[in-house]
């Protein structure tokens, strides 16, 4: 990003195992609309959620390498299950600049939200079966409760485009129904794979109606505020209308695809000719 | 496989992106069962039924190549994705080994059983839009008329295990009715993914009663009995109980994962101790 104003700031990475973290990065740029931003989805190696915390870890370290190798002041890592696997190593990898995931953000919140201390978090096989949601939560607090289970087919759900409606409903039903079952079911229920937020009607159709929703992409916007001050200032410019941020797009297979399926998650269209292919 | 005997012949490599091919092992094994096997899932990598054309190939050939330095005598690509676009690349490459695809097998079959030359075929993003299938039929038959359409959650509910119920039928339902709505409807229908086999009844639930259905796994175990005559041979000994044959058991990652999902898959438990993680 060689034309970055030195006032502006070095963009902000964010890498994904693929479109997912659009979610992310929609409610980051909604958060920050100056801000720059280089967006990595590591198409060719998704998804990350079935895969082995070791491979996992192995690739963030490679997608952080590339946004690294483009100047990037912050790294975003937009991806639960990078999140919970790769997250230390990063950190060692990049000490003089913030590095954050999405699982941490998300644990605070759910703490805020909840007054039972009964948690529900679902993710994919990787998140849920690693256990970061859960850890981040009962270190926050040790007293509270937390129910994971993995929704695998929410994600093929995003990817297809069925968000909502009788299928969608029906696959809500079968994951959630037991889980918020009886008295002492949770009060709050973690959206913890950024694809899920696609499907949030469809969650909130089969949820008895006081249970609290907390998005893990919102969240993470707004943790990005909080550790980038001069950032967070350009949200309100004072005096006449600045450039508005300018998005790089990247990913290691599909760019039509990308921009297809990515479309609906970053909420406007995308163009595919806009998506520079790179291997890592 | 240094401890094949001469006489067993070398063992016949199977690959696929994940466990999806272990329904054609399945088939290949029940056709050839004193025959040696080398299968192997590129778990790190899958899907590959979403990734585009190169990727599949580039990934097929270090595949291809990771079993063939393994001393294999034959090569079945057990993903319609990968024999969709690596099968040319691979028969170059190693022009003294048979080297059989799902596709060309599948076609046939479907000629074979249609009698109003109107087949559906169903498959991953890829499958489908790289149009293989499509091709083959036409070229045996160029007055065979094929309606094409890509089923990507039908991989996700084979991997959840939701294989029969409401929610299988209900996404068959939504995928199946207007393909075969009218009279002009396709009389067959292709499985054109490795996966599909195991929602056989949950797609014999939606569909029209005359409708046959074509099973990719079944019809390329016949064509591996046709290419392989000594090795068929083996399948009715004369005399003598038989050792039966080895399987052995490759994976790029997760070999719990592998084990636990590929079960079902496989149809007998396979377990994780077996599996041998290897780096492509």
């Amino acid at each position: 990003m060689s034309d970055s104003s030195p006032t502006r700031g070095a963009p902000i990475g964010v890498f994904d195992s693929g479109v997912g973290g659009l979610t992310v990065l929609r409610a980051l740029r909604a958060a920050l609309p100056l801000q720059d931003f280089i967006y990595l989805g590591d198409t060719a190696r998704l998804p990350y959620g079935t895969k082995s915390a070791d491979t996992v870890a192995r690739y963030s370290v490679q997608c952080a390498a590339a946004l690294s190798a483009r100047g990037i002041g912050c790294l975003v890592v937009a991806c639960n299950t990078a999140s919970a696997f790769a997250l230390d190593e990063l950190r060692l990898r990049y000490p003089s600049m913030p590095v954050i995931g999405v699982i941490e953000p998300g644990a605070e919140a759910a703490l805020a939200a909840s007054r039972s201390r009964h948690i529900a978090v679902i993710g994919t096989e990787g998140t849920i079966s690693g256990g970061a949601y859960q850890r981040a939560i009962t270190r926050r607090d040790p007293k509270a409760r937390v129910s994971a289970l993995a929704c695998s087919l929410f994600v093929a759900l995003a990817e297809e485009g069925w968000t909502r409606g009788t299928v969608a409903e029906a696959v809500a039903h079968r994951y959630l129904d037991a889980l918020f079952a009886g008295a002492a079911a949770p009060d709050t229920l973690v959206l913890g794979c950024t694809h899920f937020p696609l499907l949030i009607e469809a969650i909130r159709a089969v949820l008895p109606g006081p249970v609290r929703i907390v998005d893990s992409a919102a969240t993470v916007a707004a943790a990005a505020m909080r550790l980038l001050p001069a950032a967070a200032a350009q949200a309100a410019p004072a005096g006449q209308a600045a450039r508005a941020g300018r998005i790089s797009w990247l990913a290691t297979d599909g760019a039509e695809r990308f921009a297809r399926v990515g479309s609906a998650f970053f909420g406007q269209t995308l163009e595919a000719a806009a998506v520079e292919i790179i291997d890592l």
